[in-house]
């Protein structure tokens, strides 16, 4: 049944998230939707301290995006930003392999100085977020320590080892999400996910961005007892990662860079896939296994393009 | 006895400093002694943490001024800098008020994840110096907590927010130095004093830049045992400070801003003393309670003047 835009508009919706593409889908659906009704849970396991700074860049990739003040071309860091920082870091011999430009820092001595006066991250967040003007709500998943680990034919990294500073060359045998089992959904999570009409698991790497959101406990068995429909983004066009290793991992990992792959990351979770036009030759096979399943376009290069995949997944969700 | 410049270049030489005026001395005794024969100890009571920060803004002000890229107008900071997190600190609504250029935030950033894992003030600054080619030696007064606080009619504030913040506007009444009595000298201090062929104290203010030094009391301690020339530079001219309330404070707390006040902060310690030629009216007070006197221009404005200061303390000690 066809409801209308503004029904539409008023249904909860929540967003589990991780970096690039997930911010871009987001800040689609924040244009399509009324931002006030969308939560993003969104991944901590690539947060760390460096350089005395408490970094969490998937949060800072969602503010940066939906604050408008994004470098618009990398999808994370800021516009016109420079680095007089990070080349005196370097200069003075300091760590200098994670791009941390003037204006960010910025950012990351407020949040760092407010942590240390005991704000949760969920607050600072908040704050930050109240300051862009964001009305879309965005929580972490966890205040408590959570740190994936990437294990690899070379050893055991973390998430910014990895992914960073080794360029993600390594083969990857498999990730500890480390204080994850005992780490407590921050405020709001676990609410938003109960109280929403729909969840939608944003077009990320389901290793590196998902899976560290899903091994909180409490926040898998919220998501698992969801009776709504749960939408599912793939993040692959024509079986590769727009960005980053999602395709590599899922070959290595899962079999092959494939919708299905990726879906079985999500097992017994999702009821809706959106795919990629050029990834529609996996729409029976995903069919086959009970989920319904709509081909777009999904590479998201223009605000025009992010609001149609948004769309998309709003229109999956009200077709049933 | 006149003496060779080759003789005086291998004098050591200690030099107790803060601010401004202590470094621009130390650059001009730098260029005109042998460097690594000059040790500097710097006082650590303006300190503090800020943004999550720790900031030495003595220490910082001799790097820069030593390692050729201060800003030359205001006489600390960095040349050529910009406050790109800064202005993104304000705008995300947290404490503007301490400028830090992003340059500037760099130093900050690797002493402070230095000194997280471990390193001490005197490691990280040793370390600072190095890359910045400084041969002269730089010593925090210590390595333990040392705090100024600076006791006025409008309360108690710590030395930044009274200097700073409050633009050093408030009628002071005294000062605490926090942390002092049960402060050791950082490792090298006191050999520094006691193997020196003569102590010089800086143009420096007497209460906020000397006196936490002296507060310490077994540098105190080492300072009054020890048996060669102590050569005060003075901090006026024409019975005004260059910068800074050293002025007004010599006035509200010592009765005049005068040389003879200067020199009174340092009872029972100065044998020689450098005023400048505007206040030779002076000396003959300064002679009758035993001082050794000499004028000259003191305005450290140009490369040359502050060599001319420094040769003038150089020879006050070898005409002996």
């Amino acid at each position: 049944m066809q409801q209308t835009a503004q029904m539409k508009a008023n249904k909860s919706l929540c967003v589990l998230a991780g970096g690039v593409g997930a911010a871009r889908f987001i800040d689609g659906l924040s244009r399509v939707h009324n931002p006030s009704k969308i939560t993003a849970v969104v991944n901590v396991g690539d947060d760390f301290e460096h350089l005395g700074l408490s970094i969490s860049p998937d949060i800072d990739t969602l503010l940066y995006t939906l604050g408008g003040i994004v470098n618009p071309e990398q999808g994370w860091g800021r516009s016109n930003e420079t680095t007089h920082a990070l080349e005196t870091v370097s200069a003075l011999g300091a760590d200098d392999w994670f791009l941390l430009g003037d204006k960010d820092i910025g950012l990351h001595l407020v949040r760092t100085s407010r942590i240390h006066s005991g704000a949760t991250l969920t607050e600072v967040t908040a704050e930050i977020a109240s300051r862009l003007e964001i009305t879309t709500k965005i929580l972490p998943a966890t205040n408590d320590r959570l740190r994936t680990v990437v294990q690899t034919t070379e050893g055991d990294f973390d998430f910014q080892t990895y992914f960073v500073r080794r360029h993600h060359r390594d083969e990857v045998n498999g990730f500890l999400y480390c204080g994850a089992m005992n780490a407590h959904p921050s405020p709001g999570v676990t609410e938003a996910i109960e109280n929403a009409d729909a969840l939608i698991i944003a077009p990320s790497n389901p290793f590196l961005s998902i899976a560290p959101i899903l091994a909180v406990p409490r926040i898998a068995e919220s998501v698992r007892a969801f009776a709504g429909p749960v939408v599912g983004v793939s993040p692959l066009i024509g079986k590769k990662a727009v960005k980053g290793p999602a395709d590599q991992l899922l070959k290595r990992l899962s079999g092959a860079a494939s919708s299905e792959a990726c879906v079985e990351c999500y097992k017994g979770i999702l009821t809706h896939f959106i795919l990629d036009t050029t990834d529609a030759d996996e729409i029976p096979a995903l069919t086959k296994i009970g989920l319904k399943v709509k081909a777009t376009n999904t590479l998201m290069d223009s605000r025009k393009a992010r609001e149609n995949v948004a769309r998309a997944a709003l229109e999956i969700i009200s077709s049933e």
